[in-house]
């Protein structure tokens, strides 16, 4: 069939790729003159035969909020447009609305896999009427993994739900994430196993943990066997926060998550202002060891007090 | 190459057959008649040729060490004992010292892998002296997974590194577990996806979260979709408790790994004293809703007190 | 100086006691005949001597917002209203405004002690213009507890400041209700502590753990030893829930905040999801036991599979 | 009455002259001659007068073991010595048995209160036999606080009991100051809160959340409003772990204090491993900003990728 594109970054430029072998006819879209298929919104329009499907897979906020209030223009009633991006869920109801008043379909389809995607196909979540999700199937069949449609697609419910389902997804995978880290730092710390690389790589195969996740860190460890390259510093994007506003919106419990959120939160601080308050409340007890910070000459911090019995 | 096996139970069962097939010989003991090959630990010795190999998969700690003390009185100097159940690696060192005194070799191996092993094959880290290691390697081969032999096993260190290595894998599954099932309770409860079980399916293939675990739950949803066959109590099985254990001793934070253990914990309790007291405080404050327990009559116990501006 | 003063509730009625004996004129509004001063809003505006100073004490949220648009309506140009109650910081702006498009000035307070304040004076958190403050002092003043005024007020900040102080107080509050409730329950388990209420006693004074909260957790121990009249089933009243979106918004770790949240989220689930999924996972691993829920017999569940080596 | 005093330190030089305040005579023994009453253990049990009574004031484990042994040789059956120090409560057992052959008697006293307990009194919790608390209850009155004995005191079990309930104590104060911390970091980070050390000022008096460590944290943030002479560095010293250790082995989920000992841990971090595998993963997705960390030549960190869609 054919499709639109909007966005043809990292993400969306692989995806025209996928499609494209897949034998679809992809038109992209791009600010950028050196990557795009046409110049300007109106002239995708112009370029699709009605009705259309335009799929759009831009940064969330603003700019999806933007590109789809711009489709709302050009596109014609029957059209449909799929934001495929990591847009909020609550952002598709509104999105779906403004178009809805043109007559335009619109479904949410969160996307996973990253730049992975384009070899081994994009895990897919989209949210929808029923006949538009059927409209855009031959996309979605040429996004998702080879196997079962099933194994890497899911029509998840109606509009909205489809996003709802990959910031879950995203949440999950912060507490994946962190697991797996916990677990490298304690193999470390204790110095008893040898080879850390070498105990994870054999994760791989037949155990439990085994994950594509986990490959990834196989991976990393390959290249960097003490991760001295990289700071400890990560960032977060989003959906975990997202994840969490929802779970107290419906009192889910989610301790594990949210640990691996305030993980990362944690590891961008330069200094702890919580944990200069422990220091102080140390320091007040009198006579616990408690280190100074550096005085304007740079000189490294002195530690005062000997520790004596704990108050 | 010939082995003798001790234990004969689901895991060490199914890994004489899978070890056989692989066209070793296996000679099995266990207490009951009706599974071993032969009738006690001192025909096992007698029917193995020296220098000897025996695995022992019993349960860990009085069962294994009494195994141990055992097969020091039986074996030989020269021959190899394996220690492949789920010991706590602390428990090692002593069972190397007390065959060493015989002569008789240690190694140590943790098994992941579970029922399913017998037909994917087995993860494995083993601890031990390289020449140890070396010698009982046509039994690893013959239980870890097909593909490279660095992908399904790993010789992580000396006497310990085995079991400590299994010890963290026990530990990061916990994490694991946990995340999935926090993301499940969440897409149940915001209802706005319409089949969770389809959702976590189409995670299968192509996502970041995809692994082994997941499959698991996906074939435990097709089974039962609202889980409701189980009750939410979850027990462990010590490795975890080692692993948080571990992080104290060598002041490592794993804040994902001990949630997912409370998280057990806590599923276990009828009636959570801390929550009781938490309740108790609330309703010292006055005006605070609180339950009061059923009384003798079973009759559903009662609420107190509107809701008011929280102190 | 005379102050409005609207909701008559247990918190209302109570401060209106503490006013008056404070030496002030103090004229209630409530719609229950048997405890209001007067008949309506209007009548209360009426018997006010403008400028006036307007006390509103009713449950956050529509019906806070419903009294400030009423407000609104009968105030004048000149006019103070406070908001005591437990409003999201965020309405404080908008009600603000509302108030201003009239002439009308705003103040927010949040408002700590619960109905031992009326005896004890209240801790108070105030918002607004440094103006607007002074003139409510005489008010603050009377409902703070004796001592230094800094020690039971402050002004906080702008409008809002003063509602997002009680929010964070509250927030610290569910950690330290928590953190007591844990050490209860540990003292309870050990059972090497005969007397865990006479323990908690002894740390009332001297120890680094001494605290009002403390003292209440005596008290309900000694009405109840055991803890056995209530059910461990604690509500949350918004402002933790409130405290956690704040520090996602923020990037702040709050891990002890939110731990104490989710325990309580965790205390109300008859059965958690997540729970019974990390249950079946176990169950899918076979051999390990788990819990089945009762059938319809009412029969206790039954619990299936030895324990074997963990996979 | 008469007693022994071994250990001279912040803590028990200061309990001596609280001792001899109330007017009893203390003979103290300390190795360093400025501070010792007397040159030697022989030497102090020949100053006293059988009966004995001798507390033991030194840095818990190898310190106190030693002291103990060296009174089971100086001191007589009917002795009494008393563990003041912050032993593990699994080091009462054995020190009573040691005694006990000698026909020494031994009690266990967890102390709290810091430097603050000389002019405050001491919060006090024994584990002993009736008779032998009985004995030292002139000490113990001295000690504790003034007011009721049973709000400064307590008889808390057998032996152990009392450094038992002091290790709970101290993990209760874990939770307690982090649970301040985290509010205190929130109220600086939201910025709406103009004056943070006032707000905590003013929840001194009247609030839910006062007590003796706000008013240590209202202390600290008079002297340093930005708590900027500090290092965001925290040690932890023992009874945090062991309670934890404790939570473990009676299956008692201590969220909240854990949470609280991991943030310290983490605290003491310059690089954390986790982090640093967390943040390899997000890497290997492609197209997420990471840090890498600096060269030789000292340059800052580099940050690569832009920030896409998340996998």
């Amino acid at each position: 069939m054919q499709l639109g594109l909007i966005g043809l970054g990292k993400m969306g430029g692989n995806m025209r790729d996928r499609i494209r072998a897949a034998g679809h006819e992809v038109i992209g879209y791009d600010p950028r003159p050196e990557v795009t298929d046409v110049d300007s919104l109106e002239a995708l329009a112009a370029a699709l035969t009605p009705p259309r499907t335009v799929w759009v897979m831009v940064p969330s906020g603003e700019i999806t909020r933007n590109t789809i209030k711009a489709l709302a223009e050009v596109l014609e009633p029957g059209d449909l447009v799929i934001d495929g991006g990591n847009s909020r869920y609550t952002d598709d109801g509104p999105h779906a609305a403004l178009l809805g008043e043109r007559g335009i379909h619109f479904v949410d389809c969160g996307v996973s896999g990253g730049v992975w995607g384009k070899e081994n196909g994009y895990g897919l979540m989209a949210g929808g009427a029923p006949e538009d999700i059927e409209r855009a199937m031959p996309i979605f069949d040429a996004l998702r993994p080879e196997g079962p449609r099933e194994e890497g697609f899911a029509h998840a419910g109606p509009v909205g739900a489809g996003h709802f389902a990959k910031m879950v997804h995203n949440g999950v995978e912060y507490g994946l994430m962190q697991a797996y880290a916990e677990g490298y730092e304690l193999l470390q710390a204790a110095e008893l196993v040898e080879n850390v690389p070498a105990v994870l790589r054999a994760w791989s195969r037949g155990t439990v943990v085994r994950s594509w996740l986990l490959d990834l860190l196989v991976r990393a460890l390959a290249e960097d066997p003490e991760l001295a390259k990289l700071e400890a510093y990560v960032e977060d994007s989003g959906e975990g926060r997202w994840t969490i506003e929802e779970a107290i919106t419906h009192a889910v419990p989610l301790p594990v998550i949210s640990a691996a959120l305030f993980a990362r939160f944690a590891s961008r601080q330069e200094s702890s202002p919580a944990m200069r308050a422990v220091a102080a409340l140390r320091h007040q007890f009198g006579g616990h060891a408690v280190r100074f910070a550096a005085g304007p000459s740079g000189a490294p911090g002195q530690t005062a007090g000997p520790s004596g019995p704990t108050p």
